[in-house]
């Protein structure tokens, strides 16, 4: 026998069998209840409440009594007025009739879920993938509608809110005739979107896996979500294979142009590292492959036409027009990714010129179109993109930051792995370092042999604390005058700052911070600065309410240090925050919610992009933001943490 | 400068260049008026009207005056009431200004095009794939928009009827850019139902090509057709080379049972004919497989499963399941197939059972749903398919055939090609044949060596004319009592009539037929003929008002020996009617006319499958039809046949 049960607010409907549980019913429906006790009726958590009388919206008649009576446990769980009330555990209440089940909100999986984040916003746990699970009758001679036709039935017959607007993935109809057999008609459909088939597994499968993917010019990093539950349950991350063929987009661009199979060895490359990613996270979450069903891809223009294996070469000179801006869906096997067969990739959308989906995505993370406060917007990679906005406009613009500030083409610059010293302090008086290492502690002393080399954050950290101590000038060169063992001259004759000596370091040998290290994080800054100057001038803004630090560090920037080095325009410290990776949280964000890709892109055609280094005066800022802090610009914020530290 | 035209009554407009002439414009914006002489103003077809005045819904003010003066060629074609009227001839007017046509219907293309077709029933030409020529701006530093969307905004600019919601085919995308740029922004976009683009080519092309296919269990033919006239350029046919692995679908079915990699072999098999088919088809019509941009096929239900390599074992035993019946739409790099990259590959829709695609398509080549009259249409294959009914309703059946009628397991069979009997008569008194050879005259005798085989027809044909004369007696058995020099014992002793004497055949042997072959006939006849006669028991016909015999012969069947011989229940012979490869026709049309696809839709849900042989008498009937022309039932009309040869 077979009972019609509705679930509210929710909304979704349909026939289930008699004996089963209400949570049972609620998961066979997705109407998704809460019941983390594992459904013994101790945890009290799927309390729901039956809707008495005749309901003509459903054609239904609703009783209490269409339940099996009260559990013992529902009887110690549940007060007497919610008895009263026709309260009832849905693990404990068996169905013997049509109900109208209403579930309160605390009660609810559908409820707004906390989607870990730095800054703590809260999204909607809405992924473009969702599963269902049917049952169908066998076909016979009477009944003998074809496979796919049977399938689409029952998911209309059992999930209300489905429409009969299917297509099928053409790999998956090869699977459907065997599949639905060899599972005895129970099977789980995968749908994209709510219409398209994009799998279809024998029995009840719930595991349901999504990948955000942030590729930059050096580094990519990779988020394994649980499409279920929202919860990250690995990151993982890759020097981009490409370096090797360049250092930023400009040199990739090149190589495409100049050798006829470029495109194919830098697009094949990428494809590759995410291949790796995805094995990687996967073996280690326990994960199969085949329960990945999307990538979320978010890029720079010319990482998302290399990725995509389009000619990026229009974007390298001037008008600098990419070949398509608007989000993109292709199935992941014509991109030779390995997830489920009908599986994905959704790319955001790009802005313009070197600003790509990765922008796009830090705004969607991050929200500045929601707010009134003018924020500037920073997201520190190989290309650096700056926002600068509020409700009312946001402009925005990219500039070539160069890897140094990622921990690429530094001395003994390393990716943030362990071993890395991601934080430095310098004390002012003795000018002896003190290094944070990434899985070892503070002192680095008492890790002999521990320490590898010096990641982004540790660059910028050890740059400020140098010039804060006075052992680096204005101007950036060494104060030859100061007469420390720390400061010497290397064989080539330059000066160098020894971090840390050889015997504490891995490699047996002196990490040092030389004058081209430093040169490096001068360029890097300055092209920032300029670069958010422009946009200040552009929009006619002389204070910044606050400053946003995104990147794909391994760890958070220091946002003292950033101020320190002038990094950005005077703002004070308590409105200056550092988020970590901003476009890898917007597309982990776009990936758990697909309300979040339209939100994408009317961001990237709000956003006015403007291509700062074509402005008249960009060189003059460039050079004047070359100097710690500045050459010009006066920094009071900064004042205050010096004097701080002085008290 | 740019003005405005419009096009009326197609509602056709767009912007177009000073001085390009109307017929040129109406070709840019898809209006199609008719120019055979090749815009030369000699043979006036090409004649509209323009509208004076100053038209609100397209905000433009239309003048004759807008156009140069009339052309001494005008005046001499046009007569002076008309030249009073602004009529003009498209090719001699050059456009100086905004101006409103109206294209009389006699000068337009988009006129109902009667499609050759052995029915002469008239389609509109209006296929899924059509082209459109645009010509962009190039990209500028004020001007950035990306590749596609600049190509999307043109289509729109230049097409009113075209809307914003195009898709791209990913493997067309990554050729955008260099498109573009080489043609110097001038491009024909290939639109598939005027949403998709699936080809980009550049400059101004033309020529578009589709393909229909009918796949048969035993032979496979195709239609080349010129999407732009709706021509047939060119019909070719092929042995399926999975007859080597059964003749009929059970036995290809069990193949793919009983072996591992028995689909994909067969699968392969399939495809590799069709390309075959297209490669020698564009050779022999010199068009560049590039520029076919549409595959329609109809097939059974096995040989639809089998070429979309899906398992088709499900389908051999009962329930007789299939894995989907709707409309599929492929794009052909998926498949194998090769023509224009982004190119579709359209299925039409199946029945239920082996009531497949093809009849389909006979049914919306010869639309019974449309007419009154009690119609039986047979379509003759190694599969039979046989639909009884009118406007009310049509019940559908399949019957295992073979391949008989096709020319194949008969001793001197071959298919329908050059020096193929094609057509028998028997003198009733000499007992002496006269045969119809493919390629060749009638009077073989002077055609020595020249004569292969028999085909489909010329074996219907022969075994008729034995009949009529005696020869072979109402049981299929040869009668022995004659006493003639063509009727003999064969070496294996069996009774044969000698078709044709070795001298005049190429292979120097007689060509007989044999009681075998005989067999085959009556086998093959009695099938459909108690497959029509359930049909009818059902719906309750004794009198049929029509017969449409079907088949992807080379030549048309002969009617007259069809009823002599009893293939299917007694009918006036002036309402028999022998069409061809129906199937193949209904192909085309759907190719050539995308609403005959939604035809096709209606049409597979509205008829009502029969499964005949699973009826209590189908066995008694089918005995019964092993006679010639039947057991039991009269033919009255057959009577008038054999009375009006004796007068």
């Amino acid at each position: 026998m077979k009972y019609n049960v509705v679930f509210q607010p929710s909304g979704r409907r349909g026939m289930v069998v008699e004996g089963i549980s209400l949570l049972q019913a609620s998961r066979d429906l997705g109407a998704d209840i809460e019941g983390p006790c594992g459904g013994t009726g101790k945890c009290g958590k799927c309390k729901v409440k039956i809707e008495e009388g005749y309901f003509e919206k459903y054609s239904i008649t609703s009783q209490s009594s269409n339940l099996l009576p009260l559990t013992e446990q529902e009887k110690a769980v549940l007060t007497p007025d919610e008895q009263l009330d026709h309260y009832r555990l849905a693990c404990c209440a068996i169905i013997q009739g049509d109900v109208l089940v209403f579930v309160p909100e605390q009660s609810s999986q559908a409820k707004q879920v906390i989607l870990e984040s730095s800054r703590g916003r809260s999204a909607n746990l809405n992924p473009a993938v969702k599963k269902y699970y049917i049952e169908m009758k066998k076909a016979t001679l009477d009944d003998y509608r074809d496979d796919y036709m049977r399938l689409k039935n029952a998911l209309i017959e059992n999930y209300s809110h489905l429409k009969d607007e299917f297509s099928v993935d053409y790999k998956v109809l090869l699977t459907l005739p065997n599949v639905l057999r060899e599972s005895g008609w129970k099977v789980t459909v995968t749908l994209w979107n709510e219409r398209n088939v994009i799998a279809v597994e024998p029995g009840r499968v719930e595991e349901a896996y999504g990948i955000a993917v942030d590729i930059g010019t050096t580094t990519i990093a990779a988020y394994l979500c649980d499409l279920n539950t929202g919860m990250l349950l690995k990151r993982d991350s890759l020097m981009n294979s490409q370096v090797r063929y360049g250092d930023d987009v400009i040199s990739r661009i090149s190589y495409c142009m100049m050798n006829e199979d470029g495109l194919a060895r830098l697009h094949n490359l990428i494809i590759e590292d995410i291949n790796k990613l995805i094995e990687r996270m996967a073996e280690a979450a326990h994960v199969n492959c085949e329960n990945i069903y999307e990538l979320v891809l978010v890029f720079n223009t010319a990482m998302h036409h290399i990725t995509l294996n389009i000619d990026p070469r229009y974007m390298g000179s001037s008008p600098f027009v990419s070949v398509i801006r608007e989000p993109v869906d292709i199935k992941a096997r014509e991109l030779g990714i390995k997830i489920a067969e009908g599986g994905n990739v959704h790319c955001l959308p790009v802005e313009a010129g070197f600003v790509g989906a990765d922008n796009v995505s830090v705004l969607i993370a991050e929200e500045p179109y929601k707010q009134d406060k003018m924020m500037l917007l920073i997201d520190i990679g190989t290309n650096g993109e700056i926002n600068l906005g509020n409700r009312d406009c946001i402009m925005s613009t990219s500039c070539a930051t160069g890897p140094a500030l990622e921990g690429a083409q530094i001395k003994h610059g390393m990716r943030a792995a362990p071993g890395a010293i991601e934080g430095v302090k310098i004390d002012r008086h003795s000018f002896e370092p003190e290094c944070k290492v990434i899985g070892g502690g503070v002192n680095s002393s008492s890790q002999t042999g521990y320490i590898k080399g010096i990641c982004g954050s540790g660059i910028i950290d050890a740059v400020a604390c140098l010039f804060k101590a006075g052992i680096i000038l204005p101007d950036g060169s060494f104060n030859k005058k100061l007469d420390i063992p720390r400061l010497r001259r290397s064989s080539e004759g330059k000066m160098e700052y020894v971090l840390v000596w050889a015997a504490e370091t891995s490699a047996g040998q002196d990490i040092t911070i030389t004058q081209k290290d430093v040169r490096a994080v001068q360029l890097a800054k300055a092209a920032l600065y300029a670069g958010a100057k422009i946009l200040m001038q552009k929009r006619d803004v002389n204070k910044l309410d606050g400053v946003v630090l995104a990147g794909a560090f391994g760890s958070y920037i220091n946002k003292e240090s950033a101020l320190l080095i002038g990094m950005f325009p005077d703002c004070a410290l308590e409105n200056v925050i550092a988020v970590g990776n901003a476009a890898g949280e917007g597309a982990r964000l776009a990936l758990l919610d697909k309300d979040k890709r339209l939100e994408a892109k009317e961001a990237a055609s709000f956003v006015k992009f403007v291509e700062t280094a074509a402005e008249a005066d960009f060189q003059k800022h460039f050079f004047e933001a070359m100097y710690f802090p500045h050459a010009k610009d006066s920094f009071p914020h900064m004042q205050n943490i010096l004097d701080g530290e002085e008290k």
